[in-house]
């Protein structure tokens, strides 16, 4: 099955104008935000390999063409256009992981006009949610002052595809791990989870729940302690771990998050089992994470899902898919709040003792390599092998070293990037 | 390939444990909204037929074994009884596309612990998110006063798939139409779709550029008229129509649209182009088309994007999938602010005068079928044919017509919902 028909309408109407109107020309559009959501401080570059994988596979297949046709708009000759469509062209593109700001360019695709028209809606799709979810992780992670984080997210993701794009993405920002089997299949990355209170609800009482989870998962009992009354369970959890039936941590997922942390933690510290990781859910997002860790509470990982997943704070960018040059001249619009920079473009950072410091976005002219934006496909074909999951995880630790200081917290901040003419 | 790693770790685990307890009796799993976020009214039922989808796939493959194998934490005896894994329980729902509020039992699964447990994450993915996509769509369809309202989100929807899905969300809850190709071949949900600012930008006028897509596209003119100055390109716009070159409508993207639609209304009207169409696009949602058609602006159609594939006010729900019998007892927990029901429910909804009044959420004993709940899987297999997505969008348009008139306002209203004891 092909992917070509992940796309609007418009962009085949186009097309086939396009055709029909010489419009064959080589194109550049480019992939950037125009402006960043007032509670984002920075961006995560997300969605390439998405892209680069959907790009291959673009496609219309029998059954696409016989649907279009159905439509009573398209001509037999652009049918038969879309059922040779390969695509062929040029793409560069800033590095997943990397951290990027208003106007600047996450990709670039050259080719034919249509060629290149009728990718916009699905090149969109994958670079936005996957920057969507890798700028949100990334900036909970900023918060945590090195504690883990993990996703928890899947049953509220935007359809079982957004779980797991997101659990990737969030990988790579930093968490640690997530509660999604296909994720950690497919990426390698590390699965977790603890129980359900439907488990602990199962069982005549929490002690027996407890036992029961440690004779089968021995050395893995992390007990889910709210389910009735938080504090009454950690005294259970110190007499069975007294009675040989160890913790090696306790969740928390309702009530007053904070409080119940500091009281557990100290209870659990006098009964000589500070070894105990205290880990919370529930609603957890930075600003909470943020306030109980300014707080001082005692809490070593935090479950976040909904937040993160969805994205809820912030679940769209303001990213568009511009025409910037055609037939090597410059196109720009003029519309009020929307005004674009014509040509391809180059990122250049600039830093400061290894601190970023501003970003200029200049004119490219050949092929400069020497700034954020990199080649990845020619004639359609990858010029370099991509990067892995890990590695992705390590730039962007990395990229994350070099973000100023206040960039790293809740309050907002605006970073100078130069748009040159 | 089946679905069923698309789940959380401690689904699993929790499994294994239950089958070493024998914890194999028979419970009953509800999936209910605890509460509506302030800015929904109601909801729209979703979802129901993607899940039942997902439960006949939902098989462990042997590439699926060898991963969970992988992680060194289950049984040979539990990945064993994973690979023979078919679910085969009962399932009772509330029709997609009814209106739904806090407390009542979307779907209901029954069936032997362990079975019901595993599909949790799935389960609750695929009722959440259509539900929140037909919440969000029916309450823009709510205020747009017969106004016809198309989908415009698809590029920044959470994953291609989640733009399909909403596609057929906002068909269902009265959209006229969506820009995706791949939505309207599956669903036959009808297509549209205009020009992007590009296709403008690409000619060296406005008025070649209309003329151009006239001559691709005779008698289908839906014109962008912001790319540079719009009331200028309205002018263009008559001046075509007076040429030979008709609209049928236009569209603006930008700008103070509710001011240069009134403009421009009275500048076709003037010219005697009555018949053209004004059709608005760029972040609308339901506040802005409530605000432009409480003060009678002339807009006759509105494209909805962002907001809506996003569903950005109100990105998730608190929906949740809880035990809510085993063995024919009731369960429930009583954590701080998270206190369920128990039992097996029906909802019986009380009219007055043919309009909604208060919704009775009942123990159901036996099959009850007076109420909102219908019987729809019995051992694993379907009981009777699902509707198709017409009939599910004609019942939601009568839903609608029974909602109390406040609920169809943006105004925050609490319908009554008594859960018996």
């Amino acid at each position: 099955m092909g992917t070509a028909l992940l796309t609007d309408l418009y962009e085949l109407t186009m097309a086939q104008s396009y055709l029909e109107h010489n419009k064959t020309g080589s194109a550049v559009f480019s992939i950037f935000p125009r402006t960043l959501p007032v509670k984002r401080n920075f961006l995560v570059a997300g969605g390439l390999e998405t892209l680069i994988g959907q790009l291959e596979q673009f496609r219309f297949s029998g059954e696409d063409i016989v649907y279009l046709k159905s439509l009573q708009m398209f001509s037999d000759d652009f049918l038969s256009w879309l059922r040779d469509y390969r695509f062929s062209g040029t793409l560069s593109a800033i590095p997943e992981g990397s951290i990027v700001f208003q106007n600047e360019p996450l990709v670039q695709v050259e080719g034919p006009l249509p060629d290149v028209q009728i990718l916009e809606t699905l090149a969109l799709n994958c670079i936005h949610f996957e920057t969507v979810a890798a700028s949100k992780a990334a900036r909970i992670v900023s918060v945590s002052r090195g504690r883990s984080i993990v996703e928890f997210g899947f049953r509220r993701s935007h359809t079982p595809a957004a779980g797991i794009a997101a659990a990737r993405a969030a990988y790579i920002a930093g968490f640690a791990g997530t509660s999604d089997l296909e994720a950690g299949k497919r990426y390698g990355i590390p699965v977790v989870g603890t129980m359900a209170h439907s488990y602990v609800m199962l069982f005549d009482t929490e002690d027996a729940a407890f036992r029961a989870y440690q004779s089968s998962f021995p050395e893995r009992g992390l007990y889910l302690i709210d389910t009735y009354d938080t504090l009454a369970c950690a005294e259970t959890v110190i007499r069975l771990a007294r009675d040989g039936v160890p913790a090696i941590g306790i969740r928390i997922d309702s009530g007053d998050i904070g409080a119940l942390a500091t009281q557990v933690r100290s209870m659990f510290d006098r009964a000589g089992l500070s070894h105990i990781k205290i880990f919370v859910s529930n609603n957890v997002d930075e600003y909470s994470i943020d306030r109980w860790l300014a707080g001082g509470v005692p809490i070593d990982s935090f479950g976040v899902g909904t937040h993160f997943i969805t994205s809820s704070d912030a679940p769209y960018l303001d990213m568009v898919y511009k025409l910037v040059e055609y037939e090597g001249t410059p196109r720009y619009k003029t519309s009020p709040g929307k005004t674009t920079f014509p040509y391809r473009r180059q990122v250049v950072r600039h830093y400061r003792d290894g601190i970023m410091d501003h970003d200029e976005v200049i004119r490219m002219a050949g092929c400069e390599d020497d700034g954020l934006v990199e080649p990845y496909l020619r004639d359609g074909k990858l010029t370099r092998p991509l990067p892995s999951v890990e590695d992705i995880r390590k730039h962007c630790a990395h990229e994350l070293t070099t973000l100023p200081g206040p960039f790293r917290t809740l309050a907002k901040q605006e970073y100078g990037v130069n748009v040159l003419p």
